[in-house]
């Protein structure tokens, strides 16, 4: 997906926010947003928000000299989410369906705020999940390419939230899938890199590697040729979050988004409602590229 | 009021506004927003939102070809306010604190999505402004320091509102002081000109001037010297809304401003909340400069 001239002003603002996490001085601050400012009005109108991203949070790490801003914030998500994991994994095994309450945990991880905000309640998430369809209406033909599909793909998007993807590549483990996770080559944003792999145990069930880049969504421009094989080579390729959808919605391949809209961009490029979440099956390339269609299906 | 950095997002934002009210190229949109990021890139430090705000609204106006894009809006705003003018000035007169009711009205004009927004109910934002108090305790001091003036500089803020100030305005002249009224040096965003004056009848009332600046909001330092000599020589000015604030709010003098506070840095500048009606005093400048202070008085 291309950027829209709407995420512009959004990239100031997340440059500001990754900036104050960062650090608390205010020079700071406006130095990454006066050099984001310099790199958007040199932006490529073909570029995509996740390239935007890595050069933000690139410019945080390095002016704010702090390597990896969200540390804390990715620890407290895994903690949070490892201490649901036992209720998880007994609602998955007692579920008439345990693919699609897999599915439906992995998607109510997909949540912004999940350990900074003190406000937020992950449990109320994952209940208002389960309560409700995914949209769109590709969970059937998900299942079925998942019985035939040997090699997943599973790229990941946030720590925290990597505890419920574990949940679904445990649950496609058991159906006989070989699983690869993919994370993020280094810290960039609350996204999850293989120290969280490890912290949270999903090397128990899947082969971890990372995409090679430090951007917050996965791209194949690019991503490291040892990614590239295994994107190639996977019989499925499940893409979690919307900097995954980003990056990756103009691609071929037998490839599925599970996300949580966060943003009024993503949103229209799906043809869904902020807040919704969602199941798409890649499209056809040579039916008008992009992901977008009408949400009432 | 000098810039905060987040106000840097929101220039974004109000350029991307302002441009879609002034044509439907796309392409023309995203080249004015990357031309405003290129202006943020460069902005100082010291700089107000005032001033950034006549780069914004210059770029739009030269890049789309577009000499006044908030023309038609502006038109609808001062209709729509005139239909209600016979009934204000009733409450007014039927006022037990005729005074008091004028400036609360004159308040609650001073919204944004004045005439633009279809949904926006005009009169129950009358009806809310006169059943609430103002924010602050200025009040008395304003009609204490009204009753001790003779020359009255008004400086207005949009169109549509600008009705609202007229219905104040006869109230400050009906107390035998000369109003003169400040409108801006020509189109920027939905602001008041001397074309709105004349069409809601204000120099029936006052003798209507211009800051001669295209900003949207007024400065000092770049104001024609006819306004300046009317700033100085003023026993009274009200300064009307957010952009009078940004430009006014360090300079020293018998100065009033009233508004609604519709963003978080002009409310944390002044120390109220989003949505408040302030009636607020230039503090003395010894006392830590911005006008800023508690809002719990």
């Amino acid at each position: 997906m291309k950027a829209y001239v709407d995420c512009y002003p959004c990239f100031l603002r997340q440059a500001l926010e990754a900036a104050r996490m960062a650090t608390d001085d205010e020079g700071i601050h406006r130095r990454v947003l006066q050099h984001v400012a310099a790199l958007i009005a040199e932006f490529p109108p073909e570029a995509t928000p996740v390239e935007m991203g890595e050069g933000i949070h690139r410019a945080v790490r390095e002016m704010s000299a702090s390597p990896d801003p969200y540390r804390e914030v990715k620890r407290e998500s895994n903690d949070l989410a490892l201490s649901l994991y036992p209720e998880l994994r007994e609602m998955v095994k007692g579920s008439p369906d345990p693919l699609l309450t897999a599915i439906k945990i992995a998607a109510a991880g997909n949540v912004a705020d999940f350990g900074a905000n003190p406000g937020f309640d992950l449990e109320r998430s994952v209940r208002e999940a389960l309560a409700h369809d995914l949209v769109g209406s590709d969970f059937p033909l998900f299942r079925s390419r998942l019985r035939e599909a040997r090699r997943i793909l599973y790229v990941g998007d946030n720590a925290g939230e990597i505890v419920f993807d574990k949940i679904l590549v445990e649950e496609m483990v058991g159906r006989g899938a070989e699983v690869t996770f993919v994370v993020r080559g280094g810290p960039v944003l609350n996204d999850a890199t293989s120290e969280d792999a490890r912290y949270v145990g999903m090397d128990e069930f899947a082969e971890v590697i990372t995409s090679g880049t430090l951007s917050p969504g996965t791209a194949l421009r690019n991503a490291d040729p040892a990614f590239l094989d295994r994107f190639n080579g996977a019989d499925l390729v499940l893409a979690k979050g919307q900097g995954n959808y980003e990056g990756l919605s103009d691609e071929p391949g037998p490839l599925f988004f599970l996300l949580t809209v966060k943003c009024a961009v993503v949103a229209r490029d799906l043809g869904v409602r902020i807040g919704e979440r969602v199941l798409r099956a890649q499209r056809d390339r040579g039916r008008g590229g992009g992901g977008r269609r009408s949400g009432s299906e």
